[in-house]
C-alpha cells in the first residue's frame, strides 16, 4: 500500500475526491490508479462515455430489493452478491453503488423499490450477505444512504427531525448491522439533513457513531453532489468527495492555513489508499467473463423467492397446464421489472410472462387490457379484456404500476393503481369470477377497495430481468410461493403513522411517529390492515411445535422449536421471531418487534428444528436517559409466527436485565425515592428527625399524596421553607454517601 | 404605588415569592399588603386554616371549562368571569388561579376537564372573555400553565419536545389571543420542561415571547413548586415563586455578588408591586357579599349550555312532562360535577337531576343501577334497573365516570365508562328500547361500542352545582340544547392523532402530531369519528343563506351571511367559520381550521346576520422558513359550518398574501431559481454566457431533468468543475446586484 507520507499534500486532496462521476482520481505518477465505481444495488449500471443516463452496458438484472427482500433468505441474497460481484470484476468496476438499506418509512417514497424493508433487522440481515456475496469476490459494496433519507422530496436539503431513539432503533440499526457483521468497503453517505446538519458534515454521524462506536474501517464516500463544504466535510469524517467538484486545491490551502488538521485529511486519504488495496487483485484480473446464462437462472430463483401469495380462495392456484386462461394486462407482454433513476439496468436478457408461457407451449388467449402510459382507457381495449376472459377457466389479470410512477427523485402521492386498470377488473369480474390479479409495483399499491373481486392475488413486486419465468414458475406450482410481506400493505394511506409528517415542510420533516414505524405503529394501535408484516401463502402448511425457551444469562435466551411441513407437497415457510415486552417499560415500546427469522425449505410430512440466539441488544431499546441501549430487567414475550399478526407459538420468559439504573437526584420525584431502596432508607431515616422535631414531611390527604409522589425532592422540600432546605441537603449527602458505600 | 427604590434589595427580593402557600408576602412597613391568591378556575377554591385540601369555604361551583366550553359563548364566559370576581371580593382573594387554557392534546390528558378545547381559536375566545369578567370587579386572573402542560404524568419535570410551528399555532396560541385581547393580570407558568427547558427558566417562553412580542406588561408567577433554580427563573422574567422556597437570601446575594442584575430584580418586583396597585382597591372594599342565589341561576345557565345533544332518534326528546319515566343510574342522584384537584370547589349548593324532578312535580322511578366505587356489580342493582325500566315510557340512563377517573395529578388510561355501567344499558335495552343516556365525564369517554342501543344521548360534561336543573331543562325542552362539542369523540382512542407520543418516556414526550390535534388530523385524514369537532343538535333547525366573502385587503375579508331558524321552535345554532388553504402551500396545512363563530338565538322563522371580520393572522401558519407568521397567496375556501364535518355554506376567494419571500441562495435548488423571475433571468443570462463557451449545463434526459430539479445550485454547480464555480459565484453576484436595484 502506498505510504501516506510518500504523498504531497495535493496528492493527498486529490484522492478524496473523483475524478470524474464515475472514477477514482488516480495519481499515475504514484501508482495509484482511478478505478471505476458506478451505481447498483441490484445489477451493475455502468454508463457507456457520453451516453445518455440508461445508456448503460447490459448486466443481469436481479430483483430490487424491494422484491428480493420478500424471500427473507440471507443466503440468497449472498448469491445474488456474488454475482454481481462477479460482473464488476469483468466489467472493471471497483466498487458497486449498494446496497441502500433505508427504511421504508412511508410507502410513498419514491425510492421504496430500492430498499428493503420497514424493519431494520430483515433489511440487515439480508443486505449484509448481499455485500458478504459482493465483496467475496474482490469488489467493494457501497451501503447508502447513510442515513435517514427516506423520501425523495427535497431530498438534496431536507432536515430530517428526529429523536435519537428512532434514529438509533429504526435509522440506523441496519447500517450498524451491516457494519459489524459484513464490513462493507465503503459507505455513502445521504443528501438530507439530520436535526439540522447536512450527512456529509455530520461528525457524530461519520465519526462518533459510525468509526468509534461501531467500529468501521472502510471508506465513506459523499452520495453526488452531497458535499457543500468540502474541508467541513473532511473534517466530519468524508474520504471521498463524489462527483469531484473542483475544490482539492481548497482542502491544501485550509491544511496550509492551519483550518484542516493534515492529520484528518490522512485518515480520509488513507481510506480511499486502502480501498484500492482491497480492490486492486480484482482489478488487475484480466479476461474474466461472468456466465450470463448462469446469473439469468439465478435471477428468475431470486424472483421466484420474491413473490407474495396474499390470496390464493377455492384453490385458483397453483394452476394447471390444462386450465384455459386468459392473461390480461400490458404487464404481461410489457413487464415492469425495475425502478427508475440510479438503480436502472439494461439486462443482459428479459422474459415476460408471455414470454414464459411460450417456453411452456401454453397457449393462453391474452389481451393488453390497458395501456402503461396515462391516456384514457379505449373501450376497445375493455371489451378486447371481457371477450378474452369470458371462456377462459380462469383469468390472469396483470395490473401493476407503470414505470414513470415509481423513481429515484420523487415520491408518489397515491397508493392507487391507475383507475383505468380497476375498470378492466370490475369489467373481467363480471363475466369470469375466477380471477388471479398478479401485481407488478415497487412499492405498496391499495388493494382494499378491490381485491374481494380476485380469488387469487400475487404480488410480485419488481422481479428484474427474470421475472416472468419466476411469476409462471410460482403460478403453475413449480415452486412454491415463499416470499413474505417486507412491508406491510395497509387498508389505506390514511392509517400510515407517518402521513401526518410526510414529506414535511419547508425543508423540515418530522419523523413524529418516532420508532412506530410499519408493523410496529399497526400492531401496537391495533390498525387494520390488508396484509401484515411478513404475510404470504404457501402452497402447502406448517405447524410449529415443541416451542422452548432457555434463559442463558442476565440478557440472553435461546430458542427452538420444530417445524413441519403438514401438508401433501414441498415448500417453505418463514418462522418470525418477535419479542414482545410485558413489564411496564420506562419507555413507549412497540407491541414486538422482529429479532430473527428462519426460512425452512421442508418435503410434506418433514420436521426441522429451528433455533434462535437472543442477546443483550435484542431486547434492549435505545434510552435516551442512559444515553445507551438498555436492556430493561423483567417479563418478555417470545413470539414466533407466520406473520407479525399469525403468531403460531409463544413463550413467556424473565431477564435479570443488564442491571443499569440511573441516580436519584434532586430532581427525581418522591415516587423514585420510595422505589429506590437505598434512597427510601436514606429519606426516611432523614424525614424521622425532622418530623420528631415537629416538621410535617408526608401530605396527610389523597390529593396530596397524590402530587407527592410525582413531585421532585426539590419540589417537595421547597414546599417547607428553611426546615424543607435542611431536608434536602441531608438527605443527597447522605444518599451519596450510601451509594458510594455500597458501589465500593 | 410603592416605588421600587424606596426598596431595600431584601424587600425586592421578598417580593418575588409569597408569604406561604397562598399568601403574596407583604412588608408591613412599606405599606405593601400581601394578599391571597387561590385556586380556580370554575369557582373560588379558598382553603380554610390548617384544613385538608378539600375543606374550602363555599363557592359558587360553576361548570369547569370541559363544559363550558362547549356553550360557544364568550358572553356567558364573562358573565361567570363577573360572578367569579364578585366572590373574590367578598372573600378578600386578590387573584383566582385560572383560567386553564391548555389545549386537549390527548383525551386521557387528567387535566382535560379543567381545559376548554382541542381548538385554540375556541378556548382563547372565551377564556379571554371570562378574564374580562373577573377582573372586571377588580380582582385578578392567572392564565395558565403556561405553557405545553398538556398531560399529568411526570408533568413537574417532562421535556415536551415539540416544533415551533406546533407550540406557536396549537399551543401558545390561545395564550396570545388572551395576552393581547384580555391582558390577565398574572400568568401562571407550567411545570413541565420545552425542549428541554423548564417553563420557569424560559427566557425564550417568559421574556422574548411573552412580554417583547406579545407586549405583556403582568405578572408572571410560578406553579406551586415549579422553580428549581431561582435567580435562574428571575433571570427568565418569573416575577414571582409560589410558594416560597425559603430562597429570598439567595436572591439578593446573587444581585450583590453580581450573577443577577439588580434591574431585572426591580423589573420582576415591580410586577408585583403594580398586581397590588391594581387589586387594592378591591381588597380594601369592605362588607361586599355576593347574591348566592343569583349565582346559582347563572352556574344554572352556564350548565345548559354546557349540556351537547348528541343523538335524537324519533324524537325521544324533549321529553314531555306526561311521560312516565324510569330514571336509572347513581349519577342522577349522585351528581359528578367537578373533577378533583386543585379545581375542587365546596358549592354553595348542589341539586342533583332528581332533585330537579322533585322541583318539576315529576314522579319518577329511580334505580341506582350501579355504585360509583370499582366494586363488582351487584346482580340485584342489575334487577332493580331493568325492573324500573320495564314499565316506562323512556329511560334516562345515567352514565358517566366516577370521581376518582379524572384528577389533576395523573391522566386516564382508557376511554371507556366503567363496563358494569354499560353491562346495565344492555340489561335495560332488553326490556326498553327508549333509552336516553345522559353522560357525566370531564374528558371524552367512548361511546362508538354502544351508542346503537340508545334512542338519545346527552353529554353533560361536568355542568358544576346546578347541573341537575339544568339537565332537566335541556332534557324537557325548557330551553333549547345549544351546547356544540369543544372536543372531537372519537371512535376509538387508537385513532388519536397523539396516541403513538402520549404520554412519552423517560422524561420526554414528542409531539409528533405537529399541529394536526384532534379535528385537525381527523379532517386532514379523513379518520371516521363518533361525533366531530363543533357538533351537536338542537331542538330546532337553521339554514345559512346568502353567504358573501369580500376580500378588503391583502390578507383580510368580510364573511357575512344571513342565519334562520327554519323550525318550529325557538332555539340556538352556532356558526362556526373554517378556512381551509386550496392553493399548494409551502407547509403541510390542516385541511381546515376554526377562525372564529357566532352563536346566535332565533325564534320560529326569524332570520339574522351573521358577519365576520378575517385578518391576516387567520390566513397564516407560522413559518419555520420565515421564523414569523405567514399568510400565503392563494386560494382560500371560507366555510360557515354547523360542525367542522357539517359545512353548510362556503366561499372560495383569492388573497394576494402578505407578500413575504426568501431570497435565493445557492442552497435554493433549481427549481426555486427557476420559478422565480429574477432568478431565472439572472441564471439563463450567464447560462447563456457558458454554453456559448461550449459548457452544457441543462441536463439532456428526463431522469437528469428531475435530478436538476431537485438539485442546490451549488451541486449542480460543483457537478461542472471549475466552470461551474464560477458560473455559481457569477449568478449568486448578478442576483444579489439585481435584488438590491429592485429593492431599491
Amino acid at each position: 500500500m502506498t505510504n501516506i507520507h510518500d504523498l504531497t499534500l495535493e496528492d493527498k486532496a486529490a484522492l478524496t475526491s473523483g475524478a470524474d462521476a464515475w472514477h477514482l482520481q488516480g495519481i499515475p505518477d504514484k501508482d495509484i490508479p482511478g478505478y471505476m465505481i458506478t451505481d447498483g444495488p441490484h445489477g451493475l449500471r455502468k454508463m457507456r462515455d457520453g451516453g445518455q443516463y440508461y445508456d448503460t452496458v447490459p448486466a443481469t438484472c436481479f430483483p430490487p430489493a424491494a422484491g428480493l427482500a420478500n424471500a427473507w433468505n440471507p443466503e440468497l441474497a449472498r448469491r445474488v452478491g456474488v454475482a454481481m460481484g462477479e460482473e464488476c470484476v469483468q466489467e472493471k468496476v471497483a466498487v458497486i453503488l449498494g446496497p441502500g438499506i433505508n427504511i421504508k418509512r412511508n410507502p410513498l417514497g419514491g425510492r421504496c423499490f430500492e430498499y428493503w424493508s420497514e424493519d431494520p433487522c430483515l433489511a440487515a440481515h439480508q443486505a449484509a450477505a448481499l455485500v458478504e456475496g459482493v465483496q467475496s469476490q474482490g469488489v467493494g459494496t457501497s451501503l447508502k444512504h447513510f442515513a435517514a433519507n427516506n423520501q425523495e422530496t427535497d431530498r438534496m436539503r431536507v432536515s430530517v427531525r428526529v429523536s435519537e431513539r428512532a434514529l438509533r432503533e429504526i435509522y440506523l440499526s441496519a447500517f450498524e448491522y451491516v457494519v459489524k457483521h459484513a464490513d462493507p468497503w465503503t459507505i455513502m453517505c445521504s443528501y438530507n439533513r439530520i436535526n439540522d446538519m447536512y450527512s456529509s458534515e455530520n461528525t457524530w454521524l461519520l465519526t462518533d457513531v459510525l468509526r468509534n462506536e461501531w467500529g468501521y474501517r472502510g471508506l465513506v464516500m459523499s452520495d453526488w453532489g452531497a458535499v457543500h463544504n468540502r474541508v467541513a466535510s473532511i473534517k466530519a469524517g468524508l474520504n471521498l468527495e463524489m462527483p469531484p467538484s473542483d475544490t482539492d486545491e481548497d482542502v491544501a490551502i485550509a491544511v496550509r492555513d492551519g483550518l484542516l488538521n493534515e492529520t484528518q485529511l490522512d485518515n480520509m486519504a488513507n481510506g480511499v489508499l486502502s480501498l484500492l488495496d482491497k480492490v486492486r487483485p480484482a482489478m488487475e484480473r484480466e479476461g474474466f467473463v461472468y456466465d450470463a446464462a448462469a446469473h439469468n437462472r439465478l435471477a428468475r430463483c431470486a424472483a421466484q423467492e420474491s413473490i407474495v401469495l396474499l390470496k390464493n380462495e377455492n384453490g385458483i392456484l397453483p394452476l394447471s397446464a390444462d386450465d384455459h386462461i386468459a392473461v390480461i394486462g400490458e404487464f404481461a407482454r410489457t413487464p415492469r421489472y425495475q425502478g427508475g433513476g440510479s438503480s436502472h439496468i439494461t439486462p443482459t436478457r428479459l422474459t415476460s410472462f408471455l414470454d414464459a408461457l411460450h417456453g411452456r407451449d401454453i397457449n393462453a388467449v391474452f389481451a393488453s387490457g390497458f395501456t402503461l402510459d396515462d391516456s384514457p382507457q379505449l373501450p376497445s381495449m375493455t371489451r378486447e379484456a371481457v371477450d378474452a376472459a369470458r371462456g377462459a377457466d380462469k383469468v390472469l389479470l396483470f395490473l401493476g404500476l407503470p414505470e414513470f410512477a415509481e423513481s429515484e427523485g420523487y415520491d408518489r402521492t397515491t397508493l392507487d393503481l391507475p383507475s383505468k386498470q380497476i375498470d378492466v377488473l370490475h369489467a373481467v369480474r363480471k363475466v369470469n369470477p375466477n380471477i388471479v390479479v398478479v401485481l407488478s409495483n415497487g412499492s405498496v399499491v391499495s388493494v382494499a377497495d378491490w381485491q374481494d373481486e380476485t380469488s387469487g392475488l400475487l404480488e410480485s413486486w419488481l422481479l428484474g430481468q427474470a421475472g416472468g419465468e419466476a411469476t409462471a414458475d410460482v403460478l403453475y406450482g413449480d415452486v412454491d410461493a415463499t416470499g413474505r410481506l417486507a412491508q406491510t400493505i395497509p387498508m389505506s394511506l390514511e392509517n400510515d403513522p407517518s402521513m401526518m409528517n410526510f414529506p414535511g415542510s419547508e425543508g423540515n420533516v418530522d419523523y413524529g411517529e418516532g420508532v412506530f414505524v410499519g408493523y410496529r405503529h399497526y400492531d401496537t394501535q391495533h390498525v387494520p390492515v390488508a396484509y401484515p408484516f411478513g404475510y404470504g401463502l404457501s402452497y402447502t402448511t406448517f405447524a410449529v411445535e415443541d416451542m422452548q425457551v432457555d434463559v442463558t444469562g442476565r440478557t440472553s435466551a435461546t430458542v427452538r422449536a420444530s417445524v413441519t411441513n403438514t401438508g401433501k407437497r414441498g415448500g417453505s415457510q418463514t418462522i418470525q421471531l418477535y419479542i414482545a415486552p410485558r413489564h411496564e417499560s420506562a419507555a413507549a415500546r412497540p407491541v414486538h418487534e422482529l429479532k430473527a427469522f428462519a426460512k425452512v425449505e421442508l418435503d410434506p410430512g418433514e420436521s426441522t428444528t429451528v433455533r434462535f440466539e437472543l442477546g443483550e441488544r435484542d431486547f434492549s431499546y435505545w434510552s435516551e436517559r442512559h444515553a445507551d441501549w438498555h436492556a430493561e430487567a423483567g417479563a418478555y414475550r417470545i413470539e414466533l409466527g407466520f406473520s407479525s399478526r399469525d403468531v403460531v407459538a409463544s413463550t413467556s420468559i424473565s431477564i435479570e436485565g443488564d442491571g443499569k439504573s440511573m441516580p436519584l437526584s434532586d430532581m427525581s420525584n418522591m415516587g423514585e425515592w420510595m422505589e429506590d431502596p437505598i434512597g427510601r432508607d436514606v429519606f426516611m431515616r432523614q424525614v424521622s428527625r425532622f418530623e420528631a422535631a415537629g416538621v410535617t414531611v408526608f401530605p396527610q390527604d389523597e390529593v396530596n399524596r397524590i402530587f407527592f409522589r410525582a413531585a421532585p425532592l426539590n419540589s417537595i422540600t421547597s414546599f417547607m421553607g428553611p426546615q424543607g432546605r435542611r431536608l434536602r441537603e441531608r438527605v443527597l449527602a447522605e444518599y451519596a454517601n450510601v451509594s458510594q458505600a455500597s458501589a465500593d
